[in-house]
């Protein structure tokens, strides 16, 4: 059975990027990171879903880059910025070159089970102006990876797939009920409580309560506070 | 002032590495790893070397991706293949993705601290048939990471330099004699003892006692049996 990697991170894109790897064929391989983000929701959330859809393994790898700071998310001195529908500068939530960290050790843990695709959620319509969820980006590193790998001289290279890259936050949760994915336990909130609770301020939350309202279809996320319109 | 970022393994060509970097008039950050290898006798080394530099910052970060196995270099229940002059094959110590990994955490790290340098050991003549150290494999990280960043979007991007690319491992040293290094505390063995004493027997400590042979310099090695050429 022919094997993927897919970058969890317990929110509505990796979520749905899970499942469209299901649905490709692949037995699925999970890979999180405890890389000292604000808080620990997302990651047991990734937990819970990789055990409800039955992946192959989940891997959760430690890395201390949080301590590098030059982030919101890392950095609880910063706060995090609220939401702007319109936004043209790059965020304090940008966690310098975080996509290329975590696809690097996708393609490391790839290699190493003879995975042979990594399926990351990065989409570049809904996105915050975070320079590494352009298609160019990604280009650029599935190149690099085929040179950076020993499978990539001898065979078929392995191949970072994004396949919400040009769908927007609404496109890619229609999507995702299609494939039956349940959205209930995703954590985006980028300040989310110890259990879960989303803020409802912050970006990720803004985006992804508009994409709920887009796409027609009830919002499951739990906010601190009970009133989602607030 | 301007900055670099140096990978620093404390092995002989990051230590040059940092001497380089010094001799452009960069101030030196090294980044060190702690990734679950064999031995902690290359990081005790980096760190004495880091000191003696008079690095600005040593960061070591911590990452558990030795987790994944997959390389004799982290997996104590591979051996280490002894010495080949001759070598075709891509042998069991290389680790899946790791100069991508280490270049990734650099990168993120060089854009965190306004570095515009990342200076890395890698070299194509005497290495040991990784594909992560050939000149392609650098061009295309490059070009990767000017994509990657929000500073590469702006201003003059990060690059990694590797200046030892083209050099045999004799030159290195020869060319690190110049810059005053010392090589007496630096570790290459892939299976030091704690107190840092070499093999003898793996490819690291093979090429590296040859370098010194073809340098014509005394080699400092310090190993586990005294005869050098056991």
């Amino acid at each position: 059975m022919k094997k993927a990697v897919i970058l969890l991170s317990g929110g509505i894109d990796s979520t749905t990027c899970l499942a469209i790897a299901k649905h490709r064929g692949y037995q699925s391989h999970a890979l999180s990171f405890n890389y000292g983000q604000r808080h620990n929701a997302e990651l047991d959330a990734a937990k819970r879903i990789a055990k409800r859809e039955k992946c192959h393994q989940h891997q959760i790898i430690d890395i201390s880059i949080g301590n590098f700071g030059g982030s919101a998310l890392v950095d609880t001195n910063q706060n995090i910025p609220a939401y702007s529908a319109i936004r043209k500068d790059i965020p304090t939530t940008y966690v310098p070159a975080r996509n290329t960290v975590f696809l690097s050790i996708a393609l490391g843990y790839a290699e190493t089970i003879s995975a042979t695709a990594i399926f990351c959620g990065i989409c570049t319509i809904d996105y915050s102006n975070y320079p590494d969820c352009r298609p160019e980006y990604l280009s650029a590193f599935n190149k690099m990876a085929h040179l950076a790998t020993a499978v990539g001289l001898k065979q078929q290279p392995i191949q970072v797939y994004a396949p919400l890259l040009y769908l927007t936050k609404a496109e890619t949760i229609t999507l995702g009920q299609t494939l039956g994915v349940d959205y209930t336990t995703t954590v985006s909130c980028y300040a989310a409580t110890s259990d879960g609770l989303a803020c409802g301020q912050c970006d990720s939350c803004g985006i992804r309560r508009e994409a709920f309202k887009q796409a027609g279809i009830n919002d499951p996320t739990r906010y601190v506070i009970s009133n989602n319109d607030c």
